[in-house]
């Protein structure tokens, strides 16, 4: 099966910069990008060469200076400068760091703001980050009360950019607009954002981001997260994680915590060396990619994709306007979660979020237009002749 | 060279189970731990079998479990049950967890009581703890007053069990049943004890522990670390880091926390697939491993190279006694820097930390009597001759 949009995809190369397995069409890449096919080597030789050979060593060649290295790698994939974003810990814990420190900067503001049926480990974290600062509470609320809902006491406006469900994007300038109007500061998590839409954190003014590493960044699985701190704020925050990492002198061995200047001073513990080398391939692989091509193949994917759920009498819950969506589709179905097994059965893997949600992500980097209608066909079958009420795709089980 | 004691250690062949390089002796272990053999396979499975070829199924194939399945791995060599130790995040996050939690039992007991000149992000994340929760403070004195330092306020005693630097070991036992006879909760930084000295951590009545997985476990650089919670405390303390992956229901998705039972509360982000398949090959490793013959090696190893600095004029700044050290050796000299420059120039791998010490690791699993006993003699005479004091030896370089 050929496509005409494949002959003249200016991204068709970066497929053979993968290894995806023979028979699969994946379109979970949102979820858990593919294994580059430089990551195999480059993983092997931090453990074979820079652990086993140099040892001890290796902090003095590339470990100890990796979080800042990946994060100025990143850094063109968010619209930032090199010294405003830092690679360590997971989205967990740097949105704890944020969330604290923007909650400490005015005494009067003691508000998160944030969007009932966001991300749970967002939602969840600023349980945490409020029970940290006295006086704070978190306000969640619908998402189309979100701008209301920001006032004098707001701290910090704090919103998922592409939703994990729906897919739908905020408006990132209009959103940080509104906090700033109201006073606040605005963080986004970038988690399903990255890598699928162009971003411009340093033109939308906003003030915090962070995001994970092993979704459209293809970083492997449980890969090193990002955290962006804008340019003005960097010595005004500090991180509640104050660990050794960030300080000032961490070689000095000093009793008293003294954050370090710029981006350093959000790191905790000792850099995951093994997670940074895979994670630096992927970049380095972005580095050769035009986001704003990728994008623009995202967008025909989607709409491949789209056609083929629609004309099987699915409702698709992602907004149909590019300007209002990432890259990934989601139609609901009673069944979805049967016939999300039921098309993995059939080589095309998606996921399932529960309740009632079949989600698929359209990923330009390895992903052919033909492949893409290929799965719409097999989608579309499945629906059709109802292959998802055979007892096997009734079994349910937890995936990522 | 040979030395008696190699022909009949039960340890040998262990040695052959580690890929060290060619004409090194590596006495930094301590610091970081050579590569097991096995590690480069079990790596490049989870890399090119796990990720590449199973993609996101991979998270029910045994990555979701490892957090827990690691810490069942690590509990023996502790002395701790399967279900108290958690493996994830860093020393530090683990840290911060720990004590946020302890300082929130009881709301007259506000203070962390701690040990000037602790391994640094100790004292640096305990600053950060008490600033989470109102009233708290940190009260660091010198180790011979840390026993009267405690009180009716005293919420929980934190120490390193063996000293990063001088290797002296606290009595796990009397210190851990002098905080509760102040009412205090007991918690200690096993970072430089775990694969070095046996542990009893539910014998002594010990209530929170953490550590890290890449010095004496040999997990690999920047390792993740580990978390203990004794039984008794599990269902009263909750982590401040309250992410997804401690969630009661993970993949239920819904707004509000509810902690997990059990260790996996105070897991917070998506695990660290990759560094954590190198743990798990080092703990399979260690799972074959009697830790007190690998104490009963050291302590041979330890009194070699001890002997050789001090015919040397060295001086010694580790406790003779076992009972009252843990497995690395330190002398003080004021040019320890240079000294450590020297011995590296001769296949003689330890470490410097400022301002003073030169530190060497006697790690029993893969280092013979024989290397030791060669390593005393280059520092002898790297000492006898002052070879130290070449220039290229006086540039001064951090090394973690």
């Amino acid at each position: 099966m050929t496509h005409s949009l494949d002959r003249t995809d200016p991204l068709a190369p970066l497929r053979d910069r993968f290894a995806l397995p023979d028979g699969v069409i994946y379109l979970d890449g949102n979820s858990l990008g593919p294994l580059p096919r430089a990551t195999p080597a480059a993983v092997a030789d931090a453990v074979e060469r820079q652990w086993g050979e140099r040892l001890i060593r290796g902090w003095n060649e590339g470990w100890i200076d990796a979080p800042v290295r990946l994060g100025g790698k990143l850094a063109p994939l968010l619209g930032a400068g090199a010294h405003e974003v830092i690679v360590g810990d997971s989205t967990s814990a740097n949105l704890f760091k944020a969330l604290v420190a923007a909650l400490r900067v005015s005494p009067e503001r003691r508000t998160i703001v944030s969007e009932a049926g966001n991300f749970p480990t967002d939602l969840h974290i600023a349980e945490g980050a409020v029970a940290c600062v006295p006086g704070a509470r978190l306000h969640v609320v619908p998402c189309d009360e979100v701008a209301a809902a920001l006032g004098p006491d707001t701290a910090v406006l704090l919103l998922t950019h592409v939703h994990y469900k729906t897919a739908r994007r905020w408006n990132m300038a209009a959103l940080t607009a509104a906090a700033h109007e109201a006073g606040a500061l605005m963080l986004w998590d970038l988690s399903h954002s990255v890598g699928a839409v162009p971003l411009d954190l340093d033109g939308a003014g906003v003030d915090l981001a962070v995001g994970c590493g092993y979704k459209y960044l293809n970083g492997g699985p449980g890969a090193p997260a990002f955290l962006y701190v804008a340019q003005r704020w960097q010595d005004r925050l500090a991180s509640p994680l104050s660990g050794w990492m960030g300080h000032a002198e961490p070689f000095a061995f000093a009793d008293a915590y003294h954050p370090a200047p710029g981006m350093k001073r959000w790191l905790a513990g000792t850099p995951p060396v093994l997670g940074m080398a895979a994670l630096e391939v992927a970049l380095d692989l972005w580095a050769q990619t035009d986001i704003a091509a990728a994008w623009v193949k995202a967008q025909a994917l989607w709409t491949i994709l789209a056609d083929a759920g629609t004309a099987a009498g699915l409702e698709c819950v992602t907004p149909a306007d590019p300007a209002e969506r990432g890259s990934h589709i989601s139609f609901r179905h009673p069944q979805a979660h049967a016939i999300v097994q039921a098309l993995i059965a059939r080589g095309v893997i998606g996921d399932f979020r529960a309740p009632d949600i079949a989600r698929f992500g359209l990923t330009p980097l390895y992903l052919s237009h033909a492949e893409v209608e290929r799965a719409g066909a097999i989608l579309h079958e499945v629906i059709a002749t109802e292959a998802w009420r055979a007892p096997e795709y009734q079994n349910r089980q937890a995936v990522t």
